[in-house]
């Protein structure tokens, strides 16, 4: 399998810039005229010889079972969530566990304004998770704030999270990767906790402090999936047994409480959205909308990373219809995306008569509908990742988490 | 994932020779003293940080719920014999399938002593799959035959099964590669024919006339995953459909059914064993007994190719739970293996009264006891692929299909 990931895109910026001048030759002639390679099959019958163009077969004709229907009528909406619910806590295999001991707090660092704590969990037999909290100051038993779980790109840690110095030798390099306005944003919770939330940050699993010297986050997905779980599964599963130890403490109000995931940890956030409603109020999705289905079948079955396999989604649904499950609850993108998927996602919205409740910011280079020409226009299929990011508004260099678009909306929301 | 498949270890000729010589060094000292990395924790509650280092405590401490137990009363076996049965189709996912053409045959040449006949069968909507039957001369509708399905190991094509010329570049390529003697052993199904057995060649999925231009078999399999199937699935359900059609064809005498396969073959062999207690009465496992989830956790957790993942499996059972619950009927390992999942199965068979249904033959190299000295001994973590094999007695060059044992044998029990 290829590893291309999306953060891995972002070191595409060169070819990102040859393809653009690719384009505009393109465009200068019809669309037809661009060949691209597809799954095509000669035979009279339509059937496949080849097993990747029979598998692309069957993603193109058969329709997610749960997908969002938007000419659903607005009463058959709440079975349909539930639906998804279900469905999609089946899938993510959380494991049934005895009870726990309770997370531990390591230690406390006052900083100026706020405070940080180290702690960690025990979400299951066998594994701790660590994670951090920061509490602004003023925040007490008394006055419980508004809290939100902030869970990072691919490979960031806890340290980027909360803008400490990093401490693994993987984690410096990320840094020394990246440029500086980059690393600036990116610290997800300190940028909430400055703003007067209380911020949780828990990383991705088998990244930096969950890493290990022996295998590698691609390795450790597969294992999990032969052990009948997944990554999203474990990372989810993670989180929502922090998240839910978080709801029952003094300084957090439970019912002021969101989840903001950026890149990969749009993933879990998405995802504790959708099993908890009772607990999360409000969505951050930073990054674009994207259906994996269709990006799997423009792509030529271009597989997604193994960290991203959720065995048997591509049946029931697609992350585009657990994000329109979400309405009427505040939703946030903040990096657009498809525009098909996102006319599902404010069709759900529509009919909850919560139009307002989903926000969509777009990457600056696509911020206005002239930026956007292929918005609704069919997709071909056969296309490179460079061409998928053009029809999802995707300017990848620029992938980042966005706290002047995030922070205001969350303490709007919340 | 590393794509470090069996077929893959046979060009390890070189390293395996260099190993042997370390091996001669270690065991001039203790088994102790070889200091090798594995999975450890140094917290007081033995749980794990790191991601990876959990999912291998998660193989450690939970057996498989379908495991053989050696224990079990024979009044016991028939019931988990069923429940393995009921729970490996589940995990394999085998669709529901409104009624589709019947297999077409394409043409018929003539050999001496032997038909050969090209076949297409159409298993499931929008796929077809090729596959060839050789029918010794003097087998009519009156004298139906003995019949043998034959699955070749990982990338080898039909024209290799019944000795034709190749016809695909990448099957050229891989006649190139290997010696001639493995190539000749390997015309499986032509070895079968030649001592007056029909049989009918099924490759496996994704290879040669099954291959795609556009996406490799790694990745094909990630997205039978996706879609809630997986490699082994698909090729077991293509095989079995196969399989069902001939035991309603005239010349084959459906009582003495029996499959064999070589290397990657020998999954959907022992499958279709346990699947299809009526039609199989004698099963083949032409390579060395491997228990997955043994093999995962002595190399530290290295995961299999993605041809090999089966979502879920390793909650339920391994491959060698399978070939238990295969007892009484016969079945044959030509490569040995590890030696106490030799003794798991033995122990089926004998629950059965049945231990001279089971023919183990080994390696030239490890024949006799004396040349097996790890038989036994505790398997430690931390082990390569080279000295994994030392441990299951595998003679990885000298992997091939093995006609003279093979043969006899199933003339001998169908």
């Amino acid at each position: 399998m290829q590893r291309r990931t999306f953060l891995g895109s972002l070191g595409l910026g060169m070819t990102a810039a040859a393809f653009g001048e690719n384009l505009s030759i393109s465009r200068a002639h019809s669309a037809e005229a661009i060949k691209r390679k597809t799954f095509t099959t000669n035979r009279e019958d339509g059937r496949f010889q080849d097993t990747a163009g029979f598998l692309q077969n069957q993603m193109k004709i058969n329709p997610p079972k749960l997908a969002f229907n938007p000419h659903m009528k607005k009463t058959e909406f709440p079975a349909w969530q539930e639906a998804v619910r279900k469905k999609l806590r089946d899938l993510l295999a959380f494991p049934e566990v005895p009870t726990q001991p309770e997370p531990k707090r390591l230690w406390i660092r006052h900083r100026e304004g706020y405070q940080l704590q180290k702690w960690e969990a025990y979400p299951e037999p066998g594994c701790v998770v660590p994670f951090m909290v920061l509490i602004p100051d003023g925040i007490t038993q008394s006055t419980p704030a508004a809290t939100v779980m902030c869970f990072p790109g691919s490979t960031w840690s806890l340290e980027s999270l909360v803008g400490e110095p990093e401490i693994g030798k993987k984690a410096k390099d990320n840094v020394k990767n990246r440029t500086d306005w980059k690393w600036q944003d990116n610290r997800m919770a300190l940028h909430i906790a400055q703003q007067g939330m209380v911020s949780i940050a828990v990383a991705n699993p088998a990244t930096n402090d969950t890493d290990s010297p022996l295998r590698g986050r691609a390795q450790t997905s597969i294992n999990a999936i032969l052990l009948g779980r997944c990554y999203l599964g474990i990372s989810a599963f993670q989180k929502a047994h922090i998240m839910e130890w978080a709801s029952r403490q003094p300084f957090v109000d439970k019912n002021r409480m969101g989840v903001c995931g950026h890149s990969l940890g749009s993933e879990p956030a998405d995802v504790l959205g959708v099993l908890y409603p009772d607990l999360v109020k409000a969505v951050v999705h930073n990054d674009f909308c994207c259906n994996w289905i269709e990006r799997t079948i423009v792509m030529n079955g271009e597989p997604v990373s193994d960290h991203h396999v959720i065995p048997g989604m591509y049946q029931w649904f697609d992350a585009t219809d657990w994000e329109a499950s979400l309405a009427p609850r505040p939703l946030l993108f903040t990096e657009g995306g498809r525009a098909n998927q996102l006319a599902k996602i404010e069709a759900a919205y529509r009919l909850n008569g919560a139009e307002d409740k989903l926000k969509i910011y777009y990457y600056k280079k696509y911020s206005t509908p002239a930026d956007r020409p292929f918005d609704f226009k069919p997709i071909p299929e056969g296309l490179t990742v460079e061409e998928y990011f053009q029809y999802a508004n995707v300017d990848a260099p620029k992938h980042v988490f966005r706290p002047m678009r995030v922070v205001p909306w969350l303490k709007k929301v919340l």
